[in-house]
């Protein structure tokens, strides 16, 4: 889930699955036995994972400067025996590392970048590292760390001979601003994978169900013409006018979109001095839907209101649209395949330390301090809590697995201090580990289990039937950083 | 000037020529005599004229519905001996009155329509006639009997043979609203007059040097979609949403006009009931400036507005000009001539009774109870105060001579009933006999002084060199009184 | 559901009850037996009722003029043997039909206001019967007489010594506007009831588990200082722009509302003429939100949203609040009840004469053409359609049981010919014959059974805990027709 | 005229006093000799006065970090024998420099400061000479060294006992910004000021007779309660609506205020991203009207339409004036003095090479190439070209005498690189020294005729009968430079 659209605040969980009441889907031995070796791989290079989240945390580096994050990660994958192609999809900071061959392709996804200003120590109270640098209040150290630590136990199956086929570890940057995801889905980097896996650190552990939001993020630009305010206005045209008349366009718009849209925007840019008639300005808008077929139509409509508010103003409109995500394909097969091993994995036990340390966090979020969520919920009944990620568009290009797991108390704010704070530490770290032990053993099903496989990929090409997927991104490579 | 625009109250006036300092233009002893005769003409139908005036202020027929009003008119011109054309342009109350052969033509106009709503006796306080009634609250019941008993004075010095040329009065309906003489030029009814005369009452006596403004009314429409407000807000377009983001617009553009321009506006439908999304609006507005040029800009922009509101709202818009008049082109050289004999006619002389009407209207009106205006404005350091006329569309198609005869004390509001009141009784009656003397003096001027005449021409030439003519209404008849 | 909020058009049903499946749900003879005795008292008054029906369809008097149409009524019941009070709460045209004595005291409601402009024949395709003449577009022709017709059949029980207690009928009018049984609940007429009924003609039968909307129905209006909008608007301050401020504000409110909130308005009176700077101007807004607590916080906010547009225009506001209802407060014991009778009456016969006029109303509504609804909804799985009626206040102080039942096919226009059509003939009167018959067994459970009628009770008193119910009404008596 | 503010452009000029046609206001033969003296003194300073306009030319320093322009003057008026009060009213770069002892005290203005990202070459093209850096694009370079030139040259006047009294330069920083003189005026350094003089360089010459515009500067701050956009809305109330609803305000404000009123705006801060609802917006305005009785009013009418907006949109708001200059209080006997001495100078010769300059910067401005304007302007029929300058401040305290001088060719856009070529060589300097003499022999008039000088200070005090001064700037000292 990115900076600009995460809202994976957990609410009340009414409907719970009991933590340990499923049985595994298959009793096949053989699988029984590859998902015990992979579990145990993970233990293996535990230290090793927790390492390598912590420096990644500990980097925090923003999108497309991951420049460091990326190398440890890439760095490890190689040392375990990976082929690593460094900097694919025109991204210094994206990368691929590959094991096996032939079919079927596994592709499991690692993020790692961090978002400006939220540095913090980890300590359950406010203490800043270092002054406004950034910090991991999305969790993505611990997403690059533990699906690379799952591909490296899926790697020494397949190298042990249990396993066939391929897995590709997917070093997936900037999903927090830009989207990584979608340029190196255009780059045709996910063309032949069976299929994806992600998964996303929560407040609660939860095999997802739910799409979340489409997105578009563009920018609107207004340009008028120039004149002394006081001296001669009636010679200028206010590209600010032509602003102000579109906002009123989208608030009145309101009334009649769903209720599932979303319309929000700042002014970016609103004029420089008041002495003149401000010649440019721009508007920052981002345009929600449930579904993509909603987002397109109230997309349409947007691009008339800028047209319209620049002709009613004397002035010139341009829209850029510049990242967008597809609402992910949710994909029931493949979520009660997570299921089932998340509920076999059993529930984290935590110390009274870490049940301390989340409750102080809580508690200075001003919520109920019950500490960590340790249940799993039901596939049933979850609602869209909305949020937007670049996983989106790999969804609707190959079929794809997504699982969210706990790595920080319930209640306290996303994107926020109390998020980089756990992290950083054991909590954080044991959430990592269950993930990397989840998608390991659902890995495990998917490459041993010819039929769970393809219901999954059946399921997506029944979705998917007359669809053709068009990226909300320029025809232009990806922007890179300036500095 | 009509309901519509007016606006003549007049200010404190700093500047006066002294009422007695001027000297007739031309000693030319036949012409004084004529002048004389004319005079005298108009005091030997006083009566009638009176009675012309009364009649028409208790008929108080508002715009094209003057059936009696025109017809008394009409009807005396006949018996005076001019030529009656009885419906002209399309307009049943529309006439015009001749006499004479040959050039020069000299037209003079006058108007007959009242305001609805303002019934109101000849007394000094509120006291409705007939409750809802109109009333002559801009005085045009003595502007249609003062310019005929100017035109009876000359047909008179014709048939004596004084003068030669023809003499032409145009009965000009619903000035008030619809801009009667508009049509009245597009049907070609001006296009031989040499030069055109028109007065108007007001508090001032003044020969006009100032244009007032042009002006354009018109309608916006706009046509969306509805919906039911509660259920199915979504599937709505509202047409209110146009018409708002028009009014934004609309308000966004105030500072980027001159300071000259005037943008008003009502809603005249902003939808029926709450529940159901709007799927008519309509916006009555009126644009003016002191100069068609400055207007015509204004009025692009506007239409613009129009319709990039409605794109932005998803409706769609119609703009439909209804009526529009000219800012009056000015004629100093004529100017010059009404200020000569306004101030040889020498000022009105009010009754002790008279003079205490006045000032209880004034004093009812809560401004200075000074009386009314005896003495003559100086054509110089006029100021511009606004208002709209139908006269101004004549002024651009012949040359055109306007003049403002005190028929009310200073400071009264206009179009409200005290106007009516001092209209209905003597200080309104002497008004109008001294704009019958002064209008027929100076027409004595251009029939009998080819140079004088010559120098209104040549001025109104000059004026509009490269200019055309384009009238501010619909290409269609004019709109008939549906009752 | 009332003519300024109704919203009852179903949506396709995914979930239906099999129409034939559920048993009743006690299994005494006796109960049966007087149930049995109800539904042949409905069939033996058959004729009456549709003739009450019928005239009331004739008669289409709007709100608070239902003169005719509630003494037919009125009549009926006097006839029947009820003692009736007329003109209760202040208001003409309601009244109340009383027989029995003592506990229990059941109340069952019935309307008889029709729409204007809606007058329509009782054919499939348009044809108006009276020009510009008022119809039963939500039915209330039906709603009145099944009502009515339940009432007799249990006042025939009772005088048969079947059941005992009280049977009263309450003759509720003008629901469409005013809504006239929020004044008969402050009236304290529904004081002593233990239990209430109401009906709605609808396209779907259903026991409704759904509360609708609370509404409040406002009026904003603006005072400001008029001024000549051409000569000195800087003397003015503009009514209209308080108003667009308002709904400036309004619009922008829509993003920080939850998703359930609906705002619409029409601008009643947005000045004038051009020419006047307004110093009156009107909005007319409906707030609604499911819940009334909501609906209490939107509701200060808009308060402060005509103060403050007021504040920054340099006018006044003011806020009348004329008229609200509280949602509904869903009863599911006496829902369960409905049902199960709903269930038992088994479904409607339709002919194919009827069949095809059915049809036709679809085709020419442009929806698919299947004929009327048969089955019965479940109880499980209702959205809330939103739609708001008077009946949510008396929901709010007695316990309240409702049924909607099919009178027109689905998918035609609510509010619109169609259901005229429909509710003119042999549709309507089948749909209402099951209406008086399934709100006849239910009264009968409610006398009968008293652990019923406590279930149904004691649900009510829960949900009520600690409520105090506060009309959204103004301390002043019932608007009463100015005609 | 400041950056913030200016506006003399000089529009073509219709009304020309002959330039050599005036003659010494008073023949008193040893006031003329004086005054030849005083000449004489620039004459033989003017080296070291191009010098200092030069260096300041060069440093070209902004608001309040003017320290080595400051430095420069300040070092010179010591050399000459002033007494020098550096860093006065709390400004390191205010200085004051005195000569002489007793009454009458006259004091002279000097500006120095320069405008952000104006850096040009003395080329007649654009040429950036240190990019991104300062240029003196309103002449501020010439502003001082010209009055301080006259300032040393009444100074060896007072020392040759031809004169009697104290002269006194005011070094002024941060008219572009800030306003020093308000703060300088506040520190009550003007208080025993018989008369003060001031400059500008223009486009034409001119001793000034109209007052420009009172102007307000002022931060509206909106605080409003953050939330996320997508997930939580509802919880939120955005700052931004609050500006949005705020400008609405001032855009329908329009209307109603008088056509001399100028109100413009920028949004300075529109919120940061748009994920999140904005909990802080700024918006920067400046209300002006050619009087501060006029401003007062709209200023009252700007703060209620901030605390209405905030209102409605449910958020709060502040408002803070950061800086305002009052009109200038025209002396219309002081600009008679100022006239005579400027047509008695007689015009400036320009060499073929300045013409060419002159007419290459016109041509690259798209105006007329006609050269420099050498004429001097009639006191009589001057327009208000509006602008604002904090001499205005001064002018209400004392009487102020103000005359414009040619600097840059007429037309070439003010505040822009044009200036800044044309003040930087031989152009600027011959204005600055025309402008030192005017300003030096009307200051030997206002020494030695006590009659001069009493119409100047008599006019004054009948202007400012009943006023009180009070400055449009907080409570606090000047804000310093961060950096």
């Amino acid at each position: 889930m990115n900076h600009r659209r995460c809202a994976t605040l957990a609410l009340a969980a009414a409907v719970w699955g009991a933590p340990l009441a499923a049985a595994p889907a298959k009793g096949k031995a053989a699988l029984q036995k590859t998902k015990a070796e992979a579990i145990a791989s993970i233990e293996r290079h535990r230290a090793e994972l927790v390492s390598l989240s912590d420096q990644v945390w500990g980097f925090a580096e923003t999108a497309l400067r991951e420049t460091r994050s990326a190398k440890v990660l890439a760095d490890y994958a190689e040392q375990q025996g990976f082929r690593v192609e460094r900097g694919v999809a025109g991204m210094p900071t994206a990368f691929i590392a590959s094991y096996g061959e032939g079919r079927p392709v596994i592709g499991i996804m690692g993020e790692y970048d961090a978002l400006p200003g939220l540095s913090q120590k980890a300590v359950p109270s406010r203490e800043i590292l270092a002054e406004g640098a950034p910090g991991h209040g999305c969790g993505h150290n611990l997403f690059g760390a533990a699906s690379l630590g799952a591909a490296v136990a899926i790697k020494e199956a397949i190298a042990a001979g249990k396993l066939a086929g391929t897995i590709r570890f997917y070093g997936t940057p900037a999903e927090e601003s830009v989207g990584g995801k979608v340029y190196m889905v255009r780059a045709g980097l996910f063309k032949d994978v069976d299929v994806a896996l992600a998964w996303h650190p929560d407040t609660e552990n939860r095999p997802d169900t739910q799409g979340g939001q489409a997105i578009v993020d563009m920018i609107v630009e207004f340009k008028g013409k120039t004149a002394h305010a006081a001296f001669d206005p009636w010679n200028g045209r206010s590209a600010l006018d032509g602003l102000e008349l579109m906002t009123h366009a989208i608030n009145l718009m309101r009334e009649h979109v769903k209720p599932t849209v979303r319309l929000h925007y700042v002014i970016a840019n609103g004029g420089n001095v008041p002495n003149v008639v401000p010649e440019y300005a721009k508007l920052w808008l981002w345009v929600r839907d449930v579904e993509r077929a909603g987002l397109e139509d109230v997309l349409a409509r947007v691009r008339k209101a800028a047209e319209g508010a620049a002709l009613a103003a004397g002035v010139e409109s341009r829209i850029t649209v510049q990242a967008g995500d597809y609402e992910m394909l949710v994909n029931q097969a493949g979520a009660r395949l997570l299921h089932a091993n998340l509920v076999a994995l059993g529930p984290i036990a935590y110390t009274a330390d870490e049940d301390k340390f989340a409750r102080t966090l809580q508690a200075s979020a001003g919520v109920e301090a019950k500490g960590m969520n340790t249940g799993v919920r039901s596939l049933e009944g979850q609602e869209n809590q909305g949020g937007s990620t670049d996983v989106g568009d790999v969804s609707w290009n190959v079929p794809t697995l997504h699982v969210s797991i706990a790595t920080a108390p319930a209640g306290v704010p996303w994107h926020a201090w109390p998020v980089v704070a756990a992290g950083g530490m054991s909590i954080g770290h044991k959430g990592m580990v269950l993930a990397a032990k989840t998608l390991a053993t659902t890995m495990a099903d998917l490459f041993d289990d010819a039929a769970a496989r393809e219901a999954v990929v059946a399921e997506f090409r029944e979705k998917t039937k007359g669809f053709t997927y068009k990226a909300y991104i320029p025809d232009s490579p990806p922007p890179l950083p300036t500095n």
